[in-house]
């Protein structure tokens, strides 16, 4: 049985990034976003210890302008798609609006992290940050 | 800058598992996670609409047993290794507890879908499912 109350994510930091038109944001990684910063706050700075260059991660955001009030999208914004169901799709638009970004770490820098690329803007809140698994 | 506000999950639907004890979960799905039915709230079940037998998916999942003062773990509940950042391990215990489970969908029967495998314990509240991207 699912419990009916909420959850209340806290963010842990922030982008840092050059992106700030969501709008003009690649949708996927992998299509030219830029390097970005993680930006985290002291109080879970300790979590990090063991994060170094080189580290693929799973960067895990809450896409703060998104509508969640949303089933059905045009994927990729294109309106001469198919409307599809948001779980089909990668859109921020959806019930509860968390981003998973996978990326790898250039460097470290004490709470600031630099990432390879980021698709997400500046400013777009944190909540997670987890290792890539082999496989 | 990152908003100061709390962000509220609401979950989807939940797990139906024949796992119920959290300490006999495998830490990972390779690790021998049984099929699991998702059970997803009638509210979203438009959201569903394009998924089919064979897609592969990422759950989302809320770890509601979690800790989330914890920031750091004994990787694997294993006291002889050494500690670990928690942003650096997949451990449920972390600031934002959300579990991400890659699967894959053996069958769909209305707001219920089949997944092949799953290691989140019976009951475990849903908050997202997105397709797996190809890389």
């Amino acid at each position: 049985m699912s419990s009916e109350e909420p959850f209340v994510l806290r963010p842990i930091g922030h982008v840092e990034s050059a992106l700030v038109d969501p709008r003009a944001a690649p949708k996927q990684a992998s299509e030219g976003a830029p390097q970005a910063w993680l930006v985290i706050d002291p109080a879970v700075g300790e979590g990090l210890r063991d994060l170094r260059a080189g580290d693929e991660v799973l960067v895990l955001t809450w896409l703060h302008r998104a509508r969640r009030d949303v089933l059905a999208v045009h994927p990729r914004d294109d309106p001469a798609a198919s409307e599809a169901g948001v779980f089909s799709t990668r859109s921020a638009d959806r019930p509860n609006p968390i981003g998973i970004h996978r990326t790898q770490i250039v460097a470290t820098d004490g709470l600031r992290i630099l990432v390879s690329h980021l698709e997400a803007v500046d400013g777009t809140p944190i909540v997670d940050l987890k290792p890539v698994l082999g496989r």
